[in-house]
């Protein structure tokens, strides 16, 4: 390996390539994936899925749920064989300042990127201590100073760039305490083995109502809500059960526990806070020394000893979009970071990664196949054109594509990314924990591995053609313009 | 952890709430219990399903088929959804005494609970050692000393309140040695991973004859054999092999290897024991050393070296029912206790774990939802009312449960049991080794962990009604009756 | 143990029976797979695939597809409810001296066994190291001394008698450099976890036209494409991009591009090398000393650190061939080779195992079911009688078989092999990276392993009888012909 890094750097001086140093860094980075593709094959799991997509298709929401403080759009597993085959599906929530997403939990696993906005998340898993304090605003005068103070579970800040972790069955919340809309995209991972059910997600709120919309009333309520129930799956899940049997539960009256069942809330999956909201959290850079905690507690190398592995203290959620963090970066080509297991121990749990990615004007992505995981790209911003292709001779997908697009490109099959002049970025979610690629150009790809020999004969190309395919792109992964475009951008 | 426990301790202090501490020693186990979720989470891999099921019932047997020496009953996972929805099916089994369940394996694992009687049973695992002698009574006399006694493995005496464990494709026995009928109910886990084949049971035995039943001839005859047939989809192995074969591989006269077949046998899957039944087995008690040695082995922290964790070591059963080892007991409700990979480390690989409750009259069980398993209840004695709750707003049940009866919970829908005047006993099996609840009332529940301004907002309350929702139930799991309905009583 | 084994030993003197103490090493060995169960617990999980087999056939291959230096047969499992049941088809590919198997991968793990030649093979891994260097053999005059060498990674030499392992979405290629054909049966899991698509494989190459045959023309050829193209599902990768595109990427001219696409390639998947070819790998005895290299990495028992246990220093390969190694040897029977995920990791990895079974004259198969696995089982060679039999009274497969064909043993299933008078040899593929089974015959039986006086009871017997059957065969797993059956020949 050591030798080997020497020869690559050596190559780096030789041809000049920019972006080289970074990118050696991407290669003892992929070398260290397969170290744990061993681990990682135990979170292959998932249930099989129907696959015969022939043609892949950009695609939008299929649904769309107004509530009071905010807007819920559903990419729907029952409209689209793509995310059929993938076992997946996708939400994105828009939440107003001072918009409240109700608590809920779902019978999958989900992972979540921040695409603006920033606003705290509450994760609710039973058996974690309570470890924060709020001071009410108000209550000490009210109360009288015998419990002047609120103790609940941690809380956390999110920001644009964050992905979070969600496990299955375990209940959370959002609110933006910021000035802009706070805007999420998740993925729910249908097929993931934590989800014993059948292929449908189900969504199940402690609050509110959320299948009836803020306005009341007519034809459009009734369609609205008919179709809610159908993309949603969502119900109150205290409004199965009768109010008396509640306020026994809870020790209430009546009165309190019927709210629990918010049979007259009109204000949708998102509310609007009217009441004080004075929960407040560390602040954001507190979280970096958290994560050294983290580090220290696991030591140098990055093991665990399984003992203070716990859900209670597992980090669910970790920035990506800083341009630092770049494991691969190429100042003619863009940029690439990728999440794990490695760099976030809870995605080996719930089996999901991300990767997100930046290309430059008329950047390119090396052609790739997903070894191990479907890859669900959401598109950022800019454009840019894709091409997929599977084991036809024909594209799956050859087509522009924007800001706000779902693209789901299946295991196994190749994916070449190029940049408009606009650039592109993307969020690309895959259903491993450890998700590998193959490249099939630059400097880590299998064409380069392969004995020229071998490929002379495949191709049935000379020795000077096969070793032009070996070595005339030295750079990993993210590829700036070909010489050859440039030559004829120039021309 | 040791602060938030000091606080609970003054808590119950404060509050003066009945049972108290036992709690706490559940909130602990509860913490621990997400300490293991990591290695749980490679536990949950199943088949996918259907679980379109919007109303779920209290099932009864679907099939009886008697035999010689006592009665199997059926809960046919093709005749209920719920069943099939959880990918699991059941059965009942009453041994007469001196009545001998024939040798037999299935390609699913199972769980077993003795409800009532004792016995003994026999695990035969291919390559763990004849670890056991019994001396024949008879044969010492008859064979002139030359091998006196038999060797065979390890056989384990079984009582009422013991939880079995039986992993896939494994055959075993069980002799009645008692006064009284055994009785058993078992739940078979078609979806467990370790089934390779479809999401049928298949029962192998490898003897007897188990088509056919007891008294000879006739319509009635036929009809058993085929519903038999459907419902066990059993067979003897041997019957599909030619004598010939049989007695060469045996290296026995045809007339012996035509007994492996039992082709006229009437007696049914449940023998009498005609012949002298000499087999003995250490005394029951002598089984605590037995884990106490498996505990020494294992170390002061509970994990494993791998190395002596083998089938032919693993403790495949545990006693359940004594009150004293209850995890959570409240004097006002009841007592729960559980078996999973951590007490019973079998559990793990099996992929199952139990739960064994008893509410006091009017106890009640605090609503939760399953994270990560379905629950299957088996009402073993009394009766009271279950309320289950999915994610539409209706309930999926709402009705009252009596002994005998079987009721599957999907894994994330939410339940309440509440026990009638005469108390209320289950056992419930769980497609987990690890199976988790998040519970939403009480000291443990989602509601006390989710910040007062979030609850005020979600339900459109006030403070004091929010803290009443949080603090109003001290108690843990088992509650008792509520003082509200309390007072109504006294009303 | 100890005693178990001397007492074992103390029978082989007593009852003479013809290899009796390679015996014991089996009765070792399958402890300590018991042992490795735990861990391999985690290697069964597949998708569930409908399984309502009554009848079992012997299968040849459904496709035929010819190219230019050779010849591709399929077992199609759309064709085959045998092969849909136990989620698996197989390939065998016969190449010709001097022919080159195309670069390709496929979405599921394949297991190959080499029947006959002897040739190199290349699987490229993406991320590591180029470790070999080839000289090309007129390359140095040509390039003038600058790259002298071809880099690219490791290749191995194959022969008769090799498994070789092929994880999910791994490159490979091969090419027969000996002097006969190179033919290997290869088994693909379409239901390993691993495969995240349906149930169907997908081979996609690097090169050439896959689809097209030699000759060209006519509606032959065009059968012959759609045949292919159904039965492989296999495309170039290439194909489905724009030369323009690929050009960019590979900063090469068009022309070289388009011979990436192969477009007008009539060669097929397997192609004549007309092109020099010197790519050499060390000699084949240079193995066993990597082999011992990497069990000194791993320390003497056998266990892996986990860090240098990375799929780049993996051995994909072992001879399984040579009968000194096998594991069970009865010079009356025949002997049989295992190899698991204790010989040989990655098959922890793959989720599949291998057995080589070699039977003398008359020899026969100790009745057994597999446990926790499907058998695959391949006629290599001579012929000779099997019986399954599954959970009804009839038997599934009663018949002769021989050389090529073809025979699924589902999980569960009991079977018995008999050779002819020509003997038999086979290889088995086994769905789990650690596949048990359970004999129903013999020292290590199932029968061996119940208290007599349960046998007694269970089949009518007496205590003689009944020790008959535990005590007339000390054979493990192989077993001479019986003392009746040679009686019978005598006679």
């Amino acid at each position: 390996m050591a030798s080997h890094s020497l020869h690559s750097l050596a190559l780096c001086f030789l041809f000049l390539s920019h972006g080289c140093f970074s990118q050696l860094l991407e290669q003892q980075q992929q070398q260290l994936r397969w170290h744990e593709l061993r681990g990682a094959q135990q979170h292959r799991l998932r249930a099989k899925t129907d696959c015969q997509i022939q043609r892949i298709n950009a695609l939008e929401p299929d649904h769309r749920i107004e509530a009071e403080a905010g807007l819920t759009e559903i990419w729907d597993q029952n409209n689209n064989e793509e995310l059929q085959c993938a076992g997946v599906a996708a939400v994105r929530h828009q939440i107003q300042p001072r918009g409240l997403l109700l608590p809920s939990y779902t019978n999958v696993p989900q992972i979540y990127y921040v695409i603006q906005g920033r606003g705290i998340q509450g994760t609710v898993i039973s058996g974690c201590a309570e470890t924060f304090e709020s001071v009410s605003q108000t209550g000490g005068g009210r109360e009288g100073g015998q419990r002047p103070r609120d103790r609940h579970q941690k809380i956390r800040q999110i920001r644009q760039g964050d992905v979070i972790a969600l496990p299955a069955g375990v209940a959370h919340w959002a609110y933006n305490n910021g000035e802009t809309p706070l805007v999420f995209v998740s993925l729910l991972d249908l097929a993931n083995d934590a989800n014993q059910l059948d292929l449908n997600f189900r969504k199940i709120y402690l609050a509110g109502n959320p299948l009836r919309r803020p306005q009341g009333g007519g034809r459009h309520e009734q369609e609205q809500h008919r179709r809610h129930s159908q993309a949603e799956n969502a119900g109150n899940v205290f409004s199965g059960f009768d109010d008396q049997t509640l306020a026994d539960i809870f020790n209430v009256d009546t009165e309190t526990a019927r709210r629990l069942q918010g049979q007259d809330d009109r204000r949708g999956n998102i509310v609007r806070v009217e009441r004080e909201f004075g929960v407040i959290s560390p602040q954001y850079q507190g979280e970096e020394e958290e994560r050294e905690r983290e580090e220290r507690r696991r030591g140098n190398n990055g093991t665990t000893n399984g003992l203070e592995e716990t859900l209670c203290t597992f980090r669910l959620k970790e920035n990506i979009g800083d341009p630092s963090k770049a494991d691969v970066y190429n100042p003619r080509g863009g940029r690439v970071s990728t999440l794990n297991s490695q760099n976030l121990p809870v995605l080996g749990w719930v089996r999901l990664s991300a990767e997100r990615g930046v290309l430059y004007r008329d950047g390119l992505m090396a052609p790739l196949w997903n070894i191990n995981a479907h890859s669900i790209i959401y598109i950022l911003q800019g454009s840019g054109r894709l091409q997929i292709v599977g084991n036809s001779d024909n594209s799956a997908f050859d087509n522009h594509v924007r800001e706000g697009q779902l693209i789901v490109v299946p295991q196994n099959f190749a994916v070449i990314k190029k940049a408009s002049d606009q650039g592109l970025e993307w969020i690309s979610f895959k259903t491993n924990g450890n998700a590998m690629t193959s490249q099939l150009a630059g400097r880590l790809s299998a064409i380069r591995n392969i004995p020229e020999e071998v490929l002379m004969n495949s191709y049935d190309i000379s020795r000077d053609e096969a070793r032009s395919l070996k070595y005339n792109r030295e750079e990993v992964t993210v590829f700036g313009p070909g010489s050859r475009s440039q030559r004829e951008r120039e021309a």
